[in-house]
């Protein structure tokens, strides 16, 4: 079987995270979202929310299942059976970045990283612009499921007040 | 009206600033220098002191103003009948990393982002290098106008004596 | 009045230009598209061939006219009192190649050279890109306008059978 | 059955492409090298050589076959059932290169371009480099399997004598 | 004598920065490696210990001496009477981050930056990811000295029992 | 003794390569600028007379002299005792084209290659760009030696009259 890991921290879950997750799973046997739960406090949502709302947006494909790891992701590969790391990429910086990335972890254990080019549609969404936008009273329909917009307005909303 | 806005926190504002706002001058029929006014303790000069900076700094330009902002930029763009914002490009990494935020922006309203590439001349001169390498007894002459360099000195070694 | 020139060889032109176009027009008062009229034997239509199918295809922008040039391009702008050298960016590595030619141009006469980066939707569309796909008999429909691909499949048709 | 392509020229071979093959062996079911057969003066070996020596060089791999392909490599793809096109990559600049032909190829048929970083080791070698090295009489020992290489130079030396 | 400087945190030295060392000590009479010392809270190790480590670590080298600096490094190299700062280049993303403080450096003093590119061997070899990799308990072995290694796994092990 | 070489094909020398050459002079015992002397078509200048202009150009310069070689740059280097190369850099795009060849050379027999920024001043001068300049009927001066740019009006002027 033919196994491969998106890791990320997912904070929340966007369009184009989705996007990544479909094109993946059309070319693996399963794809394992993999939500880093190493406690920080700059995070919106907990790792459970966090693994909440992948669940419900991860649930129409058969392939995709979601987890949360901790500790180093090639031992959570290891232990998982997992052949390759998938990682979008905007450009060739986000490159420069994840290959030094993506050379350690193969160094490590050998588990390979393998690049997909973010859709064009999406090309601009990532979570932390998101709540960045959202924040400042932004209109993000579209960018995101549905309910993990209003999740995230109502947070947003509870942060303001606190 | 052709106008556009150079958005920025200018802390403080440097020939490599005020060289964009030149060209930018010739190119649009009015240039706003907008200066973002949310709360950051990790500024040197308070919003009013970094307005008034700018403004001392463009007195000579006839289409040059300067104001303050809040929220989101594309909100106050719309606000303002603003066209299109404004951003210099020292390399191509600079470009990846705007990228995103202009096609953000117009995917929020609309507005175009116009890139404009620094003058070889200022480069390697951004407010954050010329503050570290004042506040560490460096010659930043030629760098910043004048009083500008002035103020900047003076605020460092207050800080230092503090 | 604000004047600015998109340059280019439009062999021929694509809705990756047309998108530039449309842009460049709602931020200048005028727009000239101005095709690169040297001698070459590797364009596939002739200059008259190119202009004739931009002209086509901007009618429907009031402020976009379409003119041919030789020699220098900075020339050619002084001449027509143009500000402006429009670019599209696909990426940072556009940006490092056309900044060379950027300087060089203001070095020459000052111009300046403002980078729109290219719509999300249209950024992997180029001529020579739609050429190639075409000629191996790809599908090309939407990536320029009807009237243009006909004409380049026609071409392209004459010049297998010659 | 999740199968892929490394389409390329392979004029010759190199260790280079052969780390690419056994990576992508490890991840899909079955990859398929796919020797562009357009004819062109410039390439050093014919179609038929270069197919000769790839399916040599990877007759130990049990999932890899070598095959030629003309036309559009998303014709050749849907025809195969390939899922997915393998590219290697240098650095971010070959992404910028790449990103706008997988763009396309996605665009035509929907197959996907998933890129892997270039082995460190081999990260220098390239057919064009090799050949230059070896044409000025360097040592590419080791850079290529040794029957390609001596090919490679008996090649050379007909050349030089022609 | 021709003196360059190799400048840097070292918390702690790995073999991609000894690469670098060694590397630099074949081009330039002398060599000094100067360690920043500047207080600061994130480092894992004080000044004294990186140099302690660093000189241990490059007791092989005749033409290689450890010091540590504080202020400007344009100052402390007019004062040692160095002509060039070193810098080791993963990839061209690196080089634009660099560049600007190489351009303010040549600007300040006239001192030359010399940019190595990193040994294919090491590149992904950094402090930070040494430090991440080994807190998660990931085996950091032959990418930096043993004797280094050592005093890491006891200092992380300090660190999470405190 | 610290010997560079500075190689190219200088058709001709502009004030770009002198600034590198006078900077890699003040890193290096002796500097050598290395004229590649394969046959080409596509040189404007024979080897003899780039070399010769080079003479003259550098004539000020102590410890610089002019060479031509042919073959492999790293064979050259073994010959004369050459144990750095030296590359201007303009961008990271320079710098991942030219770190492969670096690779290589490095692979086939340990010389270095030393990478400079290129000056500010000269970023956007390069030979190619000059003559294209310089034959479109653009004012060039100051971009090279006044002697070089009369013999470069000379030639075009012959080669357009041929």
């Amino acid at each position: 079987m033919r196994r491969a890991v998106c890791p990320g921290s997912f904070d929340p879950v966007t369009h184009g995270h989705l996007d990544i997750f479909e094109r993946a799973a059309g070319l693996f046997d399963e794809v394992v979202v993999a939500v880093g739960t190493n406690v920080s406090k700059t995070k919106l949502f907990t790792p459970d929310e966090r693994i909440e709302m992948l669940r419900e947006a991860t649930s129409g494909f058969d392939n995709v299942r979601v987890d949360g790891f901790s500790g180093l992701l090639t031992d959570y590969c290891r232990k998982e059976s997992i052949q390759a790391i998938i990682k979008g990429l905007r450009g060739g910086g986000d490159f420069e970045y994840e290959v030094q990335m993506a050379q350690m972890n193969s160094h490590l254990t050998g588990v390979e990283t393998v690049f997909l080019p973010t859709s064009t549609t999406y090309a601009f969404v990532s979570s932390s612009l998101v709540k960045e936008v959202a924040s400042l009273g932004g209109n993000i329909e579209g960018l995101l499921p549905d309910f993990v917009r209003e999740r995230l307005l109502k947070r947003l909303a509870e942060r303001a007040s606190a």
